[in-house]
């Protein structure tokens, strides 16, 4: 039996039309309902007939959903929640897809107090945004971790982890800090280096800008696939798992300046033992699944 | 006319195999010898039927050459040179494939002061090595530089401009110190910071490394592709442009500071600013070509 009937989406941007997709493809007889805060976003997904339904508030989106799921970006999780509390069936369950997950449960829990909320955070993604960038498999062979409280209904929690298996995901759970932690790690702190290079290499006065787009192959061009990541959530992103992200960046810059240090003195060795330990972790992730075997990302040559 | 009749490629790793290839794809009447100092890689390239012949010494493989390209890590392009010195035709064009070319000019230039000298560097390649590696493709619509010294003969930087645009490649001249200036950042900066946040991630306490490798695709695991890159390629290439190279990690590291003071004062706006400008930078790769425009460089979902 299909854990939920009637879906609402709130967010019809990339993960949310991805969502969409992937219910109308995996599990048809969901109906699912969508709404997002722009009448642009609304029109579009009509248009390309993503939900059953586009509902014009957040409000009227809800009234009958056995489950809610907040794609929006990480600081509007709150107001969003607050903004349809109102209409929220009790019995409704509240998830959401936010990349950061103590502060967003914080804003859950603030907005609805008595809700069944159990957040999750599916770790795929594409550097595209927008409600015509999704498709039904983003989440297929992904990991999605739900961060519930200690004392959330264990049945809400097997539900929705039912949800995203259904779309080809493997769940795992653990706390919202821990998750916090690891993802400062994984994903977080790439993206806050990626811009960085990136905005590096645009200001140099002796390199054109032009040289480095047409020399780009060498290894730079890896880096601004992410950086072309939507600027709003990740500002989003970075406000609310400061300390996780600051512990991060700690660490790398320490490691950074050892490598500098190995550099200016010469010292190839040091550099050839990181160098060697580093490939291990590129075969772990394709033994795993995680990432393409294939030479340069699979990339056309 | 074809450039050159007969070209002799010595080291037949990712780069040398790919030549080879290459050219017996575009320009088949050329006649092919190759050399490594490895016995097991000859074997290979024999097993292989990578080149029409395969010496068992650098002089060896000289001898009847018109051009000679050294396709061996940057620190032993000056040893190859001197090792060849006495069976090179002294009407033979010696070139390379260095990834970094002031120290390499200056060592080829001592080990061979006679000799017409065309330094090249085709800016493609991908994260594996050895003589299994290469593909006739690789240097298609990346770009080749060509770093002759100031009194190079014209003619002989036409040919070698020739040869690599048979290839595929598009050519560009520039003097050594700007290439390496240039390629520290589109290059050389970006493979050490991937090096490094592999590096990080695999020391921490409180994410284990298996957490590390399931949750890679949240950006990640982008960077563990050129962290899978050979030791010694970049240990050499770190030692050979330290001066460029650190100028470049001054610059970013100032950068990262500058943007984790942003987040640690809730600075969203210089955040979502920068943010907002590096996208730019992903669109104009894409436009002229240097990468892919599939979300997610066309991995497969
Ligand atoms: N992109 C990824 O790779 C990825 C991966 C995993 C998780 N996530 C998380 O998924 C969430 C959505 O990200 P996304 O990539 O799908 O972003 P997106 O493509 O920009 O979509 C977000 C959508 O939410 C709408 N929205 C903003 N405020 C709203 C509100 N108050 N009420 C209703 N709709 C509102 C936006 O409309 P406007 O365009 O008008 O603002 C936009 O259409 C974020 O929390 C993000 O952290 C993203
Ligand atoms: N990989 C890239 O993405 C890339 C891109 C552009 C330029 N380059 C440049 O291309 C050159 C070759 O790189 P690659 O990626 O092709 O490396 P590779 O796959 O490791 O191949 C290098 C080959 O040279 C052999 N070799 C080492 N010392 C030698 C010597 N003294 N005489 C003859 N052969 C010797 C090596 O044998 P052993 O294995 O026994 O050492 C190996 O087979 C480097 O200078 C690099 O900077 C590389």
């Amino acid at each position: 039996m299909l854990p939920f009937a009637r879906i609402t989406i709130v967010g019809l941007g990339l993960i949310g039309s991805s969502l969409a997709r992937g219910i109308r493809t995996f599990t048809p007889t969901v109906r699912i309902t969508g709404y997002d805060a722009s009448a642009e976003v609304r029109e579009t997904a009509r248009r390309i007939d993503l939900c059953d339904d586009v509902a014009d508030s957040a409000g009227a989106a809800v009234t009958d959903a056995d489950l809610v799921i907040l794609c929006v970006p990480v600081g509007m999780m709150g107001p969003v929640a607050a903004e349809l509390a109102d209409d929220l069936p009790a019995e409704a369950i509240v998830s959401d897809v936010g990349s950061c997950k103590a502060s967003i449960l914080a804003a859950l829990r603030g907005a609805l107090p008595q809700q069944r909320i159990v957040p999750a955070h599916p770790v795929a993604g594409t550097e595209n945004s927008g409600p015509e960038a999704g498709f039904a498999t983003l989440f297929r062979d992904r990991w999605c971790i739900l961060t519930p409280e200690a004392d959330c209904d264990p049945l809400a929690v097997e539900q929705v982890g039912d949800f995203w298996r259904r779309l080809g995901a493997q769940v795992e759970v653990m706390e919202a800090a821990h998750h916090d932690l690891v993802l400062a790690v994984t994903s977080h702190l790439p993206h806050l280096i990626a811009y960085t290079i990136v905005g590096t290499a645009s200001d140099l006065e002796d390199v054109t800008r032009s040289e480095v787009i047409k020399y780009s192959a060498g290894g730079f061009r890896d880096f601004t696939r992410i950086a072309a990541s939507d600027p709003t959530m990740w500002r989003d992103v970075f406000l609310a798992n400061k300390d996780a992200v600051l512990e991060m960046l700690q660490r790398f810059s320490e490691d950074l300046s050892s490598l500098q240090r190995a550099i200016r003195w010469g010292d190839g060795d040091a550099l050839f033992d990181l160098f060697s330990r580093t490939r291990a972790v590129r075969r772990s992730i394709i033994e795993q699944g995680q990432d393409d075997a294939k030479p340069d990302f699979g990339r056309s040559h």
